[in-house]
């Protein structure tokens, strides 16, 4: 994942494990605080250790060189995170997230590309079955506002279409709406075509983001995504009210209930730190839940790396020629076990097998007499002595031709 | 370091971010609370952010399947820690160690390769300058034992002599033996040679211990180690009761006061777990203050890493053909930076300059009604016009060529 981020340009991000606890408060709202592991210092600060890092990120943004370099900055972290909650599979109390933030680009462009990353992370880990749905919290909203409720009456709202409480919900539309208007709205959950999506009587915020997420499809189209993996999803709201436009969620469809491996889209921390407004568009992926995902569907290994080479002494006189062969060997990035406590063949031997090690050099008084160096393929039985200068490209050509034993 | 820890058979292992406070207690003793962040959890548990990571590592090696495996068990761990101290220059409150742990493994040649492994995570990384200390605590303690000071009236007189307090050190010496006695074992503090170390009249401990040394040296000579940067050091006694024989500190000279840089040795922490003895020996290595002292001595390079081309479109109609050339730069692992924004090739210049891109693919609709590209090398300011299908050879030969601009 770090070699496609790298390729996409974005930069390597890492902030404190604990923040002062007003950070995830002024972004989330005091509902977090029940879930967050918060503490007072000896010097009775009340800090937290970080539930999340898209605060922390932009906080250093904000408060470094970052903020007047040329936009757009791309951003990315991998570390810890905390969280205090009833863990289950894929959902514990420290778990490990990998995020992007895209700061400076709200252009569709940059949000595709987002997007094609996010997706490249998950093909590069070897993840064949997800899907990715796309919304936009505008049509949600302006829905909303059409229907008599205000912004600051939204959010109660917006957390029941979130966990797709429908029941709730149109009870809730019905106490100030219509019968009709409700329902109405209720069928948005089902809209997942662009087609559907231009029914709606627009506003011109609905237009605006018809027309942005269509550019996003063409973009994706363009990036060669998979359109069948990508859709169209109206009613993702995210939990959190700091998300301002386009939103979308990647599921892993083999895990059942606890399904979700990404979230994100776009946001403006800047008030929090006092700052002038700029448009950032991010994303967390959940790198526990992404590692069962891929367990489940086999893409993981999760074998012990194979030791390359045994390089054993038989006796005092060859533990110098092993000390040295080995120091070649692992010059050249191989893994090498060295045994130098030259108790003989059949103990090295014995080691290599439980080290599951893919060849064993032997070296004793007579092939040090000689300049000679013994190798025995382990996998196919084969042995041979040969002149020291000929034993690393001997290995090599081994350790090429010999598949690794599982 | 990664890459040498692989070669070295080392398996990484990772441990939580916080742990019950009695692991450290037990390990460290209860003067360790005052530097400790502790607090307790919503359930009222007494937890705290790990201060060191060797404890952990050996819970989860008694937890786990590994202690069943066959000895010698070779793990390595790299992450932050906590500490609640009065910040300075690389002495931090969360700071990052990696470190080995090489269980079941007692022998000179085992103690020998992890200290071959400890100078070779340095030169590695490009640090020059650095000087290894390696002591027995056995000499010492025969040592003191000989004056009448029994095991358990040894701690007080090892801390002073961890911290070279040599005056503090006589008074308390004296206070029980003459001062003839007392002198005689202050004039340890001066020896360095083997054969100064002879001298010692020797405790059956104090031959064993000097033999295994000298077995130590003559290992890290078959490995090549320059035993210039390699100094014998008997008082060496480190701050903690849970070492057990063989010690050893590096410094960075360059660092001054704070220049030690890794620090290790013989324990055995079974007891902790209520566990068999087994040996271990193992070393934590400062990696924030390594890093200072790699930027002291010019090894660090800390500039951004250079893009190695931006793919621009000129026009609509050059934008899907950039994104399937930035797919395919992209795959090669090349850093890509797309600049779909169709506003012309000055502006795709500016940005291309901005980020210090080292070439510009430009696709305007000229280049993609004859299946063209035209690439600028922006140190050399050569430009070619050539078929699509030449545009990545030409690409990397020059990415080859062209030095990395600062």
């Amino acid at each position: 994942m770090r070699r496609v981020l790298h390729a996409f340009n974005y930069r390597e991000v890492q902030t404190p494990t604990f923040e002062e606890i007003e950070l995830f408060l002024a972004k989330s709202g005091p509902g977090i605080r029940e879930e967050i592991y918060d503490f007072k210092d000896k010097s009775g600060r009340e800090l937290c250790l970080r539930p999340e890092l898209t605060a922390p990120v932009m906080r250093f943004y904000f408060g470094s060189g970052l903020k007047v370099e040329p936009k757009p900055v791309k951003l990315f972290y991998f570390g810890p995170c905390y969280r205090y909650d009833r863990p289950q599979a894929g959902r514990y109390r420290e778990f490990w997230q990998l995020g992007c933030e895209l700061v400076g680009d709200d252009s569709p462009e940059g949000h595709a590309e987002l997007l094609h990353l996010a997706l490249g992370l998950f093909e590069e880990a070897g993840l064949k079955n997800y899907n990715l749905r796309v919304g936009h919290l505008s049509i949600l909203r302006s829905l909303l506002e059409g229907l008599g409720f205000p912004p600051k009456e939204q959010s109660p709202l917006m957390r029941l279409i979130d966990k797709k409480e429908t029941e709730p919900l149109g009870e809730a539309l019905r106490a100030k709406v219509d019968a009709r208007s409700a329902d109405a709205f209720l069928k948005v959950f089902e809209y997942r075509t662009f087609d559907q999506l231009k029914q709606l009587s627009g506003s011109a915020q609905t237009q605006a983001a018809y027309a942005h997420l269509q550019r996003v499809w063409r973009r994706l189209e363009g990036f060669g995504v998979d359109l069948k993996k990508v859709q169209l999803d109206p009613t993702i709201a995210r939990g959190l009210e700091y998300y301002t436009g386009l939103v979308f969620e990647l599921d892993a469809p083999d895990l059942g209930a606890e399904k979700q491996l990404l979230g994100g889209g776009e946001y403006d921390l800047s008030s929090v730190f006092g700052e002038s407004p700029v448009p950032a568009v991010g994303f967390a992926l959940g790198f526990d839940r992404t590692l069962v995902a891929l367990e489940k569907s086999g893409g993981l290994a999760t074998t012990n790396q194979p030791v390359d080479a045994v390089v054993a002494a038989l006796s005092e006189g060859g533990v110098a020629a092993a000390q040295r062969l080995g120091n070649r060997l692992r010059e050249r990035d191989l893994c090498v076990e060295l045994d130098l406590s030259a108790k003989g063949a059949k103990r090295s031997l014995g080691r290599a097998s439980t080290l599951g090690a893919r060849v064993i050099v032997l070296l004793g008084d007579q092939e040090v007499a000689k300049g000679q160096a013994t190798l025995k393929n382990l996998a196919s039985g084969e042995q041979v002595t040969v002149p020291e200068s000929e034993v690393l490209r001997r290995l090599e050509s081994w350790l090429q031709a010999v598949p690794v034993r599982a």
